[in-house]
């Protein structure tokens, strides 16, 4: 029997605009990364959101990002490692008084976006950020890019980790992504990003775009819930999972 | 031998704006309200200003507002208890998150400008915040305006509180301030303000603007920071503390 | 042949965030109300809105608001009069560019939401607003609440004004609208709306909720965009409104 | 007799919080650069700097920059090229309706912080900028970094141009500046200062780092107000000009 957990970026709707559709993917999910405000989300629905995922026993994560809310958090803003940390200080310390609030306790911590991206190649910007979480919250699993400087500095200052990879990318044979801007960098076949996903849990590896087997570690993986095909993605990789023994199961089960 | 606490409003500069003189004042008053970001402050100001209260030994509170830097917290803002509670939860939250990078506890959580003054009158908002507040710090001390539903709804959830007076505003019979827009409001002459206040801590009584004698709780004296005179009040008022046998003590200790 | 303006608050998503169906209800609307960034809207939203607006040939007026992105500027701000001037005139300036981006030219200017409702009631607060106004697009019509203080101060600096009306409410024997906190306020039956818009338009009175019959101006009539529902409600009033010799045609036509 | 224009950064506090020292350094330079509320100013802020360059006789310009008001738009923000031309028409419109309140006309438009950097190096960036202005502000004059790409973009589109050339900084050989980041980016010594930009007024070269002595156009001069120093420095420097026959005249009369 093999376990994973399958995650998913949620509580990013803003005062009367909404984005996803939080309620239906929620309990399909194993754990949820929570906006914080800086990039999408705000108090009242970091609130309702911490409700929705107690409620479908979802484990709850953060999802600090750049303080972008135009862009999202997907446009790179140049802030120093010490700005970086305590910005996702910040956004962490947010959710988790709402997490005090709904008597549960925080699961993990996920960078969002264009700060997920820049931490998962800058050494020093992901170690200052992991310093600042290593004391404000040292019981939380940061979960990041599968090989990323992320996760390496977060072992370094004794985070537990936990490794993110990402079914409808394709890789390249360092175990880094291929760039969004080349051809092929996402896979539109629902059914071979399944089976590969199937073979990253239960095997270790993947194939890389030049047709390399590498290794690679699947403790989470990441799934859309913006709109109805990602929801019906979302329950074949469930059904497929089933078939193959794969258990999906919050993070904390995955990664003890 | 009395005990009174002096709490100022700190940590309110933003990004390159400065605004007080965080530095020298710190060292003189015995807690500080820190800005968290909505009103005034940021996390790199945050950091930086939970830094400067540990070196001083002063004791750190929450300073939450209305989401309204550019005008300071200063303007009501007609949200919800619901919002409000939100608003307040996330900005305790995230200064509790700076709290633990520095080794720290949190005080006590005293709100700011409009939203200090609409939650001392109207008492379902003061009650949503108090039982956010009464989960999200159940240990810390909620300083409130002195006879305010602020503090009569703190109570009611179990929270600990403190009553704050002010050295330099005038009061009416029933207790509450007499408004800045009427004239008498403040009260200019420094040595005027230190006897009054000194008579507060002392006996537990004002006397009101309509020459009443009223009682009056003074825990904690809210002295200014952002400028000259200010300063020189604050050592003023410290001296004649020390004559009259009132020492300067964190909140903590005037209402354990 | 009687001529009334369809107006619409149109403009009002934000980044990645998405509200309202702008391009079908643009070609169904004689006048369109552009958010400039405060409550609603960014600079990448006006500037496509103003395009859509431009091909479906709808006239265009600036919709400013209050600064409160989260509360979509329903909340009331306790601006001062020449602090929500200067709002304002920001907020048109900027449209205004946009539109010679476009070579095209500012129709009319209309208040969002609590801001709207706020200079209704409050003279002090509209005329300063409309003394920005006068200056910073004197040739553009203010579009404004039916028989309210800010039609008055509008006419007072100079500036041309239109009278609008809703179908969907209320109105009290003084001319002014039921509250929306009061039973009865809003009109749900659309039949029944569409009569009394034709009647509005026709005769130029209204029954009130006490069944009198008040005066009203209807130059222009305010209508949503946001769901399938109002879709069909305009297409409805445009079909009655022809069978009524009524024509829809932009708001400088019918107040030139 | 020679003729160049003294501009400085102004308008760049924001609600209570104060930046500079406008009201001393605007009666000392012949053109102002307002911020526009994205990086730094705000709509109140706005108008009354643009109060004070009128009495001063000092001529205007919009100063727009990276919506970034926490980093004061020095940090770099990837906004696509189409992104950087609406928050900048945005801004420029803003301030326009502001100059239209008071009677004046927009002279100039300055780029602020990291936008003016990257539009010198980045050629679709500055030209994406330089077309949304051509036809929001056909009739002013773009200032730009001396040999930059901004420069060139805005004289492909048409745009009136004139070349900025800073006193205290070091020239690379090929006329750009030296990166902050490297020794001897900035010249400390005043007199050195002036009596490179006299060099540069009068005879359009300067002396590189690797003392080549290159051509440069000198239009118009930036100075700072935000300290006592500068103050004097910028006092120091007219005196220099008076004794050395160079006028401190508006853009506009430079580049008519």
């Amino acid at each position: 029997m093999y376990q994973v957990d399958l995650n998913s970026d949620l509580g990013e709707s803003f005062g009367s605009y909404t984005i996803g559709n939080d309620a239906s993917i929620i309990p399909l999910v194993s754990s949820v990364n929570i906006a914080c405000g800086f990039h999408a989300g705000d108090p009242d629905i970091m609130d309702k959101t911490v409700s929705l995922a107690i409620q479908a026993g979802t484990a709850i994560g953060a999802h600090p990002g750049y303080p972008d809310l135009q862009g999202f958090g997907r446009r790179l803003l140049q802030m120093t490692p010490q700005e970086a940390r305590n910005a996702v200080v910040y956004q962490v310390g947010a959710l988790q008084a709402f997490l005090r609030i709904h008597d549960t306790a925080l699961q993990h911590i996920k960078l969002h976006g264009a700060l997920y991206n820049q931490a998962a190649v800058s050494y020093p910007l992901a170690l200052a950020i992991c310093e600042g979480l290593a004391k404000a919250a040292p019981d939380a699993i940061l979960l990041g890019l599968a090989g990323s400087q992320m996760l390496r500095a977060a072992q370094e200052v004794g985070l537990h980790t936990a490794s993110e990879v990402f079914a409808d990318r394709a890789y390249q044979s360092d175990g880094t992504l291929v760039p969004r801007t080349q051809p092929g960098a996402v896979l539109h076949d629902p059914q071979e990003a399944i089976a590969r996903t199937i073979r990253m849990v239960q095997e270790g590896v993947v194939e890389s775009v030049d047709k390399k087997t590498i290794p690679i570690q699947a403790d989470s993986i990441c799934v859309h819930g913006d709109n109805a095909s990602a929801l019906a993605f979302v329950k074949s990789i469930r059904s497929a999972f089933a078939e193959n023994q794969i258990q999906v199961v919050p993070l904390k089960w995955v990664c003890p």
